[in-house]
């Protein structure tokens, strides 16, 4: 198999861009990226995105957003897998430039959330989960998410004030980074004091709703080495799925589908998670992040991970430091395009030009995107 | 570049399927298609899917759909390119197995969209043209159509009459398939003279609104000697795009992207047009068929192919043989299912099995599958 290289990346701030629409936003990602490889001649475009069907109206959104991204004509087309639509677009831009039909992709993500009234977002996001066992009865994604955290903290004994700690390590990194939609700190006792959207999951556990547009630039070795010093490998690669519904789960407490993508991308880069100096991972809510550690290897003991946050792990110079970004938490979670902020700021991270929190030294990263509530996990491991 | 086959196929009867929704619909094309193989280990899997999103209430239909097709677990994801979502899904599933990221790749199609409003399907339809400048404004995906096929009309001198032989050539065709939505002849008379829906397209230029689920099979070379005495190959594979919106386009009487994406698959499989022995061509309405043999070079003189129609061509026995299938026109579009039903039936032609129109002693075949207005275009070239 061909190697595969990032060897650009473009970012728009996360907020609520009223006077763009998907295709100006996307095309301000693209564009810089573009610049970042100093022009390089892109030959396809794969785009995450959940919502431009049931929000905006628009599907065909690939020709729509390279005829924008001054890529008319070329092969572009949507991938969408909920919440991971980005880290999967990432997995189909990696396949594109390892079989040899592509030299250069640009992956890109988008999302425009914010100009619609908040039932119809609800129920858009609401999509990932199983239309006719759980949307059709009026279970929210939130609400989903709400009895994880519940089941969590009742199995572990962990208490909602030590899972506080989570949004605020991601508000005090996202403090640091310019695209950020949440760039300031918090307290615990904010996050304590917050209003409850779904029991137990408190305002400050949320992501916000946002709208921002990713892109990266894929190319093969041979045109990585041409127009970069700096190529950052994609080691390794993996993904998985589980049922959508949650009571048809053996499990809630874990994502059987992250273990399994993990394993597959920890084999494929030759690594194991003790390897890894950053993580970008998928945090819709505080409860995501303690799972997610553990099913990623990164904490051995099953439900102690707040503990372990509570004593200051997982900052920057801890290995690894996780979410310097700020996470979907405070950095935001513009739904299709995060996974591919994700790869872009750990790619960012290698090179040693995040512009927000940096890990010194870094020399391999991993990010994770989530569709659903746990049923479409994509890992990509990077190295420098 | 690792070479890709064809190796099984299924397929649902398209129609209105009260009694079943998406899970089901593709379940049923799913469990075909493994049997078709005698059960050969499916790894991934991709679908085609057009409005899942905006008339189903579902995304993460991957995850969704891999665990009611028995794949639970196996990476999974959807992709989108309005009605040419199909075609994009085998683009996508050619490039996860010549990549050697997995053997065997299941590509699915699925579409339902008879439960809802006429409104609110030809809604859901006009999502493939351009929301902001072309939906918004009430430009339905039918009228759209019928400015092209005015503009075609009037430039070529063809009339109303020599067109209508295009669906009198489809339901022919289609009265022999068993998969086929509307498996009946038709006169040209009662073309002529059924209802306008947006002059001059009327009821019978149009494909009929059903639903339907497509899956094949892929593997490589490896793996499809030892599972099958017929493996059919892509041998050649194209996609390009063009402007969504109508009043950008240079040209409206050629679609600029299938003449690209056909170029690319031409070369790729190293033939001409004049080597296609079958092919399956995207007519969504009788207009676009003719320009679709024009663009993919069947037809030499521009204007000229509903002269060669009313000659008798393009029946069986001459080369190519169109739409044996029927065509979007007789056998049906369950749109993000069409272009796997295409490239399921050029490989039944050239295995020898499809159980409708017959194309005898096949060798090579083609299918083409479109998204919006001739804005995203796939070209599969198959051969024995």
């Amino acid at each position: 198999m061909r190697k595969v290289y990032v060897v650009g990346v473009g970012l728009t701030k996360i907020g609520r861009h009223f006077d763009k629409g998907l295709r100006e936003l996307f095309a301000e990602a693209a564009l810089k990226a573009i610049d970042d490889t100093k022009g390089v001649n892109v030959e396809a475009l794969v785009v995450g995105n959940m919502s431009s069907s049931s929000l905006c109206e628009q599907d065909n959104l690939g020709a729509l957003l390279a005829d924008y991204a001054g890529l008319t004509g070329k092969p572009a087309f949507k991938v969408e897998a909920a919440c991971g639509s980005g880290g999967t677009a990432v997995f189909t831009g990696y396949s594109l430039v390892a079989s040899g039909l592509f030299n250069v992709v640009m992956v890109g993500g988008v999302e425009k959330l914010t100009e619609y009234p908040t039932r119809t977002v609800t129920s858009a996001l609401a999509q990932a989960s199983d239309a006719e066992y759980e949307l059709y009865f009026g279970a929210s994604f939130t609400g989903l998410n709400a009895l994880i955290m519940r089941y969590y903290m009742e199995k572990y004994g962990v208490t909602r004030s030590e899972i506080s700690e989570w949004p605020v390590l991601m508000h005090e990194n996202a403090s640091r980074n310019p695209y950020a939609q949440l760039p300031f700190k918090i307290t615990k006792e904010r996050v304590d004091k917050s209003q409850i959207i779904a029991d137990p999951i408190r305002l400050y556990d949320a992501s916000p709703i946002g709208d921002g547009a990713a892109a990266i630039i894929l190319a093969s070795e041979e045109v990585a080495r041409k127009i970069t010093d700096t190529p950052v490998e994609i080691a390794g690669l993996g993904m998985a799925t589980d049922k959508l519904y949650l009571a048809s789960r053996d499990k809630l407490d874990t994502f059987k589908a992250t273990v399994e993508a993990a394993k597959v991308a920890y084999n494929m880069a030759n690594i194991s998670p003790k390897d890894v100096d950053v993580a970008e991972v998928h945090d819709a809510f505080s409860i995501l992040g303690l799972i997610n550690l553990e099913d990623l290897g990164f904490v051995e003991e099953k439900g102690k991970t707040a503990k372990l946050l509570c004593e200051g792990r997982f900052r920057p110079g801890d290995k690894p430091a996780v979410n310097p970004s700020g996470g979907l938490k405070a950095r935001g979670h513009p739904v299709g395009a995060t996974g591919v902020y994700q790869v872009a700021e750990v790619a960012m991270q290698l090179r040693g030009d995040f512009p927000g929190t940096k890990v010194p030294e870094a020399k391999v990263g991993l990010a994770q995107s989530i569709g659903g509530v746990g049923s479409t996990i994509v890992v990509t491991i990077l190295k420098r």
